[in-house]
């Protein structure tokens, strides 16, 4: 096998091994696959370069184009995913492991194109939160928007997961506006340098969006200002040691950090042995021990499980380690593969030991494996380890040192407060699951738990096959937790765009308002014209384009009609002394659907035109009651666009309805489709 | 006058000045007003008694009741403002300024209370954002949640605001459920102690809720944990330095600081002399100098204006500043009081030396001032100062030295991108304004300073009298901002509450999703029941209860009938050709308004009962057209209950309506009023 060079991608181009250069291994084979540099980059240069050249490309895109852009990404290397696989097996990870490194990153990517496509506006300024009425007037107006930084981050990833690590904060990053510095952990380097070089032949960013760092990152840190992010996935005590960057706390440089945690699973109370809870939660564990070879930052290292089963649930979870196959990742046969190194091996047996004068071995030997296709020695491979411990509330240990590799340890609780107690006794944690059929459990564990935990996960009979996995995070879902997990978080959907952006209040009048978020707020100008704004085109509609429609009178007679066609006889509509006594009502009053109804009755154009459909309506309050003899007339005014395709785009309309005294009855936005 | 010995309140006592007392002094005479001691408290312990009793008291109350405590409380302090109101004059302030600290602390509370009321559940558990669809099949959800952390807040506050600054960070922190550790600044503390007194003496806060710490805070940081948070407000030194605590960074702890900050205020290029904006800027300008004698960490710093009309500001806000009597706060004709403090003084004639060095003074004199009324030797007064810069562009010290007192710097630009450029070179600031009237400078600003800024402050002829002040932070707004200004939030409605809460991400079933959340989930058990939903009396109505009504048959003759009585002759509903053309109808099709009454008709129960009316409607969408001969049946369950007085409550009911296939064809929210 040819030693690959890894390079660096800086400032715009590539960059190969310099200084004092090390070798990376084969997890497998012990054998050289790819050479790394010792630093020696221009970092200063590569920061200003994302700050110079990638941050205006990129904030000259909006949030559509952006989303666009990853799409084309995702589906660019979902083509490509074959010589990754390759590269993958080195480091340790059988196919099943790769798929959720490289198909869960490209995933990532599709997703965050999706959610910036329908989350997030045709724009470059992201409208956060509800308007707010900052006078009685209305005359000035509050609201929150988020800008992009004007900097650039730096993603310091961990081993374990090269190509999902790398995708899953680039793609908020990116979406956000914001060009991105990538650092790998060396140890599994190569196959990132191979994703990496994929993107940069792609074509689809713009230069200066991403660079790459093969080996250490230098001076970088203390190039960093108050508009750049660190975002670092990994061990606690690197996370403490950058943290305390004197530079970084000097400019209050955002530091995002995700570290590994002793994440807890509980069985719940009503899981006994012979429920599908149970066997769910067996597998599961078993799954979590194996995958990646327990190298993941969200394992299960700690099941809680009724003291009543604890033999148990030890016996069908080593029944279940016995038959796995462990050993050539690239073997079909092989369940589990190998830990990222010797060095990961010598770290896991060494806090193996801290774990075991807490705890009775009962599955596995450290020192010990059997292999299947390839060298125990040569190889990082290490024996799943389960252990029990007797006395969780007076270990320490347990809840405090992970190894990390396919090593977990059960122990029995009392009661759900026990067993949340113990689970919160990891001092923070990424995520923690039960599995159990009980709502009140749920709840229960919510509430003792919830403060201590990024992330629960329930599983059950209900969830079945539909449940993602304990140890899968997701883009939709906040990743990352407090104390001893780093107290940051990634992804959660579009909360992890917002972690590289500037959220800034606004205050202004409607005007302005108006102007600054490109969406029509009440009390800004409305564009009265003689052309009915529903036969403009969706490029031709104006934002604030206004249609006041003719008033109609509602009849005592149209109320009874409307009653007796449509079913609806609600006494405040049909008698009068009922009415009267209802506390909201003067009297008889016309339906809510009644003045809706005649309400587009006024404003509708009824020819073909380029509205193609009212296909929905929000926020409708019915503010004062319509008495009969009463006049109603509407104010139409277009309040924001979205382009959809090239066919047509969706516009939301601000609907006011009016008696004859101009006091508004009912208010809503109304949601129409129109064509290009 | 007495001197006050001001007391902590720890672990339940009251404990007077002891070890190194220091005297305070009267920012007017220079008397002693109070003494404040030098330590020894049992910090450790006043953290745990927080821990163990103040949090799980809060956590015991919804977030409903936790707003009618904040309401009572901001009640009983309302009615004894004068009593503080005195002894706010002793730290220099007018009556002016001490209405902004006093009635603007105690207003923050009632925001607080009635956001609390409005926008929070009355539970315990906060959902945030949208439900996630994880699966195709529905069986499994994800939603975000927010519970109270277990810990204790430290707010570390400003002398500047000694009323407001506690009550700011006390409002969002109680509601979340969680007891905080108030630590004034020791130059006004005898205010603060006062106002903290009366919320002890009020009996409204449950024991443990809130402690105070009258001078130094020993070791309280080094005795802080994850499920903590310190809230700081002051200077950028002594936020560096705390946030540098080895203790703080090892134990992930959160921190948010608002520090000072190089403030800007941009006069637009529209906003020539003669206008109102200009008037409006003058008038703000000369305010933002004077109110609390400039000490506020919003005050405009840096006055940026088109370079034609440099010199007639500097005549317009000279003027004004000449005018402006400055002397005792107690007198009625004072205008602008004393600085906090002789030693505060010293320091801002020496940050002046720094600013002098790039800019001419216009007006005032550093050492110079003529006073009302009082004895300009004893007290802390200082002349209003007023320098120009002519080079902006080259200056360092204008954009970076902050002289907290009446001090502020004109410079002139170009054009709005070079005005906006000169803003940003603050380094991150609280916030900016500018005095416009165009949509597009607006815009402009907006897009290039946004992520320089917490808050842009938009002000012009329209917003007159309501635009609440450059230099207020308000409850509904975030307060806080990047870089220099500390990279912090507070307030902004509930997003201040949040920083006290911990986000965790919910993966689950819908059975267990109800169960946690409280709120029915699409997929969830429903409960039918012989009584029909609308029968039950608020208390008594059970989230889940479902109705499943007939079905009716909607005909052509219908569609025609409802398009005549209604007006409403869309093409769609009214033309089989052209309807078919469309490209999302098969031929012509139902009113949507038709389907939405037909149901209402369904489902409606006419007698009086329980539901006193239909008062709105949310998230409606039509998923299928309805073509005549379609039969439409309608299912209706209770999602969520929210009691809002003792008379009744509102109820959020989930409304699908499928065709005779079983296929939903529209979904929607339905709002009620039902009595208790």
């Amino acid at each position: 096998m040819t030693i690959i060079p890894l390079h660096s991608y800086a400032t715009g181009r590539w960059i190969g091994p310099a200084g004092n250069i090390s070798t990376l291994r084969s997890a497998v084979t012990g054998e050289a696959v790819a050479e790394i540099g010792g630093g020696g980059l221009d970092y200063a240069g590569m920061a200003e370069h994302a700050r110079r050249t990638g941050g205006p490309a990129l904030r000259a895109m909006t949030f559509h184009q952006r989303a666009a852009m990853l799409k084309a990404l995702a589906q660019y290397l979902n083509e490509r995913r074959d010589p990754l696989y390759e590269l993958s097996y080195e480091t340790g990870a059988t196919k099943a492991d790769s798929m959720i490194d490289i198909d869960g990153g490209i995933g990532t990517l599709f997703v965050y194109a999706s959610k910036g496509k329908r989350e997030l506006p045709d724009d470059t300024i992201y409208v956060d939160g509800a308007l707010e009425q900052l006078s009685r007037g209305g005359n000035f107006l509050g609201q929150h928007v988020a800008t992009s930084l004007q900097g650039v981050a730096v993603h310091i990833n961990a081993f374990n997961f090269p190509v999902w690590g790398m995708l899953e904060k680039l793609a908020p990053t990116l979406l956000a506006g914001v060009p991105a510095i990538v650092k790998p952990a060396s140890a599994t380097a190569w196959l990132t340098e191979a994703a990496f070089r994929m993107m940069i032949e792609s074509g689809l960013l713009p230069e200066g969006a991403v660079q790459l760092i093969a080996g250490p990152t230098g001076d970088l840190l203390d190039r960093l200002g108050w508009q750049d992010v660190v975002s670092f996935t990994g061990s606690a005590a690197t996370a403490g040691m950058l943290r305390a960057n004197p530079h970084l706390i000097r400019n209050s440089v955002r530091f995002i950090a995700e570290q590994d945690s002793l994440n807890a699973s509980i069985l719940g109370p009503d899981a006994s042995p012979g429920t599908p809870e149970f066997d769910a939660f067996v597998k599961e564990v078993h799954r979590e021990m194996t995958a990646k070879a327990g190298q993941k930052c969200t394992a299960m290292r700690r099941l809680i499980v009724p003291a009543a089963h604890r033999d148990a649930v030890i016996e069908a979870v080593a029944d279940r380690l016995a038959k796995t196959v462990i050993g050539n990742p690239r073997d079909e046969a092989t369940r589990m593969g190998a830990l990222a190194s010797l060095a990961q091996r010598d770290d896991v047996r060494e806090k193996v030991e801290a774990i075991a004068r807490e705890a009775r071995l009962v599955h596995g030997d450290p020192r010990k494996v059997d292999v299947s296709a390839a060298d125990a020695e040569k190889g990082a491979f290490i024996s799943p380890l389960l252990f029990a411990c007797d006395d969780p509330d007076s270990a320490e240990g347990i809840h405090a040192v992970e190894a990390f590799g396919p090593v977990s340890t059960v122990m029995g609780y009392r009661d759900i407060a026990h067993a949340a107690a113990l689970a919160n006794r990891g001092g923070g944690s990424l995520v923690a699951s039960v599995f159990t059929r009980d709502p009140a459990v749920a709840r229960q564990v919510v509430e003792v738990a919830g403060a201590f935990h990024g992330r629960l996960y329930f599983a059950n009979r209900d969830t079945g096959k539909e449940a993602t996995g304990h140890g899968s995070p997701l883009p939709h879902m906040v990743h990352g937790g407090p104390g001893r997990a780093g107290g940051g978080e990634e992804m959660g959907g579009i909360r992890g765009v917002m972690h590289y952006m500037q959220r800034t209040a606004i205050q202004a009048s409607p005007d302005l308002m108006t102007g600054i978020t490109g969406g029509w707020v009440a009390g800004a100008k409305t564009l009265e014209k003689d052309r009915h704004p529903f036969r403009m085109r969706f490029p031709d509609l104006e934002i604030g384009h206004t249609l006041w429609t003719k008033s109609r009178q509602v009849t005592l007679e149209d109320i009874e009609h409307f009653a007796e066609f449509t079913g609806d006889t609600f006494y405040a509509h049909m008698d009068e002394e009922a009415a009267k006594a209802n506390p909201l009502f003067p009297g008889r009053v016309a339906h809510g659907y009644l003045i809706l109804s005649f309400a587009a009755g006024l404003f509708v154009d009824p020819a073909p035109g380029p509205v193609l459909a009212n296909y929905g309506l929000d926020n409708l309050r019915f503010m004062k009651p319509v008495s009969p003899g009463d006049s109603l007339k509407v104010r139409l005014t277009a309040k924001t666009k979205t382009r959809r395709n090239d066919e047509y785009g969706e516009v939301r309309w601000d609907v006011a309805v009016v008696n004859q005294d101009g006091e508004q009855v009912a208010g809503y936005e109304l949601l129409t489709m129109n064509a290009m």
